[in-house]
């Protein structure tokens, strides 16, 4: 762990199941939101193939340019689960059997229990097992690597312990305006903003019709003083028939 | 265009609202479904911040390396829209007005037309503005890189044309077993049919609680027969009542 808290983040999405679309990606938007409310800044999400070589790449490639990973998925005790011996290799270490975690996957398969079953306790060597007394599952961490399961209601499950680990300072804030704007004609207007608010990034998504909005257009950073004045300089800024009377403190990451 | 058909893709996905989680980023599952459909692989995804330098990076790194690459998001009128000179900056080249874009936005917005707006006419030296008499609106290529817009509504209206360029051979068929048994009770079963079948990948995929079964075994290749024989020995070797009765030939990509 870095002995500072981590203000940038990236993810490695794990599996062939995401990339021939056979399973629909579903913890990214999670992980995201819940990092953007630590203040932390997730700058890159990678999803690559069930393959040792290309994820120990990948997780090398994030590992020294960002101050946390997680990896989502690769860890049951099947054919395609290589994301641990992955993280042994990219950190050049040996897999070793972890006691703890054997002792738990005995107390929990009993007379079930398989060779396969027994190779989820084979961690690579250093590896921390992050437990809290309400889990029964410790979370694995090596150095600067979350490494996490891909269903999405276990990988939300290990999040509060992340959490706590994490939590970074101030958190992100972000604020949203309706309109019924063109991009277009708005487009200088919102240059401008971005450059009048220091601390302030503005961002402008269009929507297809049915939503009783056109353009929702957002205010992120730390400072909600800031930001509050950049989404008035808006509002003040265009004809009051072209705003959507929405509460300014909606949270704009809620659809 | 390469002469041959593309084997391989990649993806970029452009934009801080994904990684804000502010956005549920929705076009990489339909994207892989259609690759998958077409025969070809998609290999890597990543999902990167609105920098024209870093945008021009991840590019760079995967044109080179993929036979086709698709982008989606950062190509509207506003100050987070850096696609186009990014791919411009990727390639060396400059940007230029096209007069054929330039036409078709004076003709779409008439007197609302603004310098935003025609900012859209400017393109990479080199694209290719690839139409049907269907669309509208033309289809950014920039030798091997789709230029998509991240509206998944808009992304799936631009998908036909693509497909017809794309067409490479036998498609991918992925056939699916859903089983009663836990992973760990049938992971060498696994190994040993996806080692004894050649050409055929064997995914296995839990599911926690709900679903009428516990995991679902995918069998993906472009050979339906020996598809087909891989799932029928899965299902000879378990024990009946550990099978869930569903048509091999349901489409496992469809949940």
């Amino acid at each position: 762990m870095a002995t500072s808290p981590p203000k940038t983040a990236a993810a490695l999405i794990i599996g062939n199941e995401i990339l021939t679309g056979k399973v629909q990606e579903a913890n990214v938007a999670y992980l995201a939101r819940e990092l953007f409310a630590l203040g932390v800044t997730l700058q890159r999400v990678v999803v690559c193939t069930d393959e040792v070589a290309t994820i120990a790449e990948e997780i090398n490639a994030l590992r020294h340019r960002y101050d946390t990973v997680f990896t989502s998925g690769g860890v049951g005790p099947t054919l395609d689960d290589l994301t641990l011996p992955a993280v042994a290799q990219a950190f050049g270490r040996p897999m070793v059997r972890s006691p703890e975690m054997e002792g738990l996957l005995r107390r929990h398969f009993g007379e079930r229990l398989t060779e396969a079953h027994l190779r989820m306790a084979d961690l690579p060597e250093g590896t921390e097992l992050v437990a809290t007394g309400e889990m029964r599952w410790p979370t694995v961490l090596v150095d600067n690597v979350w490494v996490l399961p891909g269903l999405p209601e276990v990988f939300r499950m290990k999040f509060p312990i992340i959490q706590e680990r994490l939590r970074a300072g101030p958190p992100f804030i972000s604020r949203a305006v309706y309109t019924l704007c063109d991009e277009g004609e708005i487009a200088a207007l919102l240059e401008r903003l971005d450059r009048d608010h220091e601390g302030v990034t503005v961002g402008s998504y269009p929507v297809w019709g049915g939503s009783g909005y056109s353009v929702k257009i957002t205010f992120d950073g730390r400072d909600s003083k800031a930001i509050d004045r950049a989404a008035e300089a808006l509002v003040a800024a265009l004809p009051a028939d072209k705003v959507v009377p929405t509460p300014l403190d909606a949270d704009p990451r809620k659809p």
